[in-house]
């Protein structure tokens, strides 16, 4: 029932002086693989950002790293599913794993967001329901 | 009681396109000040990263973001505290805030770390006095 | 006779506070399209920077930048060529043009190498047979 | 005659799988230091791109790499000068040193200017003079 995944490399650039994967990247690759699916699933995003009625800002995000990863590990990205929180929010959970040996779990994460008008920032009386569809919520 | 803090101004490059600060930048901004605190506590990390003993990986990251940053904001980044976990981890508690406006509180955030052999990553039996002295724990 | 393309949309963390990608993000984009490259060419890269006899650092980067990219613009990276310098030097050529408006050209960028031992950082005398296959010069 | 300088150490996640600063890095060092310089200047940048008349985006970048910088190196980058380029255009030179060491440059670089109204993105027909005033040219 995963919503999406997106096989990845680690880049030379993403690993730190200790050889491995910085661990804000590891938010930052759950948060990239989320957008694409927000973009597959045919939502523009770049135009909603700039000139639409709401945004999705996060007000939470965590992860739990369970396994180090190094340049070159071949990595899959899950947005496994998402579950509706207090009032318009809702929460993203993820799990990044070794490709190919999906035994491997690498970070467990979630991101929380709210849904706010994109101009007063006061939060939406309800979730859109575009974003409930793609989101099966 | 604070341990450390640091002012700082956001990064032309580090807002995204909404604008505000991409959220994983809090992260690594808090990630900065403490590595910036074992510096000035005299700790050689880039050594001990290289040739020491042990190291001290991250096992969790979490932040709730409260107010959103922008390019040129003055903040304060402030590590708070250190708090024993469970055997040798240790958790690292944040804030970051508005500068000249410490009413507005922008993220709290905490890192959780294991102490482990450099090598063989097995667990510590204890965590270094060192690391105790200069988180205070 | 382009080396390899790559296609990429510009990411939400890719742009800064003008909205626009930061300049050095091109020229990061370039070299990951050099280096996916080299991995789809056969060499192992990551192994090779690890505990191979030699590495091929970069001794200069430049970049013309003809056209600002935004937030989800999609994007070609083309690796053109590789060009033999001095020595075992070699220079990569590159360009990034605006995907399905190929007249829309938004960078020209090279970035020039050195072929040097890895643990000593003494020059190589020449530049190795695979690397010149790869790069077909 | 140095317009500003900086000191910095190379952060953990600034370095890349090689154990050096991924050259990219470089450049961003070299632009925060010229904006740090522009903000020490009395410039609001952020409210000039944000609501200002004009900008000034890059047109060119260049750097010549000289020595590899590791996590926990202390330099000194350096806004060396402004030159007037053609029209409105201007260059920005750099180098980046070994701080306590001035006898090793890490690296050169330089980064070419074009003057543009914000809306318009139409060229000035001359550079503002508060510009010309900070950066002495």
């Amino acid at each position: 029932m995963t919503l999406y995944k997106l096989k990845r490399k680690v880049k030379l650039q993403d690993v730190d002086a200790a050889g491995i994967l910085f661990f804000p990247k590891f938010l930052e690759y759950c948060h990239d693989t989320y957008f694409e699916y927000l973009d597959v699933a045919g939502l523009n995003i770049p135009q909603s950002i700039a000139t639409g009625p709401y945004i999705l800002p996060l007000v939470h995000a965590e992860a739990d790293f369970k396994h180090p990863l190094k340049f070159g590990d071949e990595i899959e990205i899950r947005v496994l599913r998402a579950v509706m929180g207090k009032s318009t929010s809702f929460k993203i959970e993820y799990e990044v794993v070794l490709a190919g040996n999906e035994e491997t779990l690498c970070c467990r994460a979630n991101t929380v967001h709210a849904a706010i008008h994109r101009k007063t920032f006061k939060p939406l009386k309800q979730l859109p329901q575009e974003i409930k569809d793609v989101l099966k919520i």
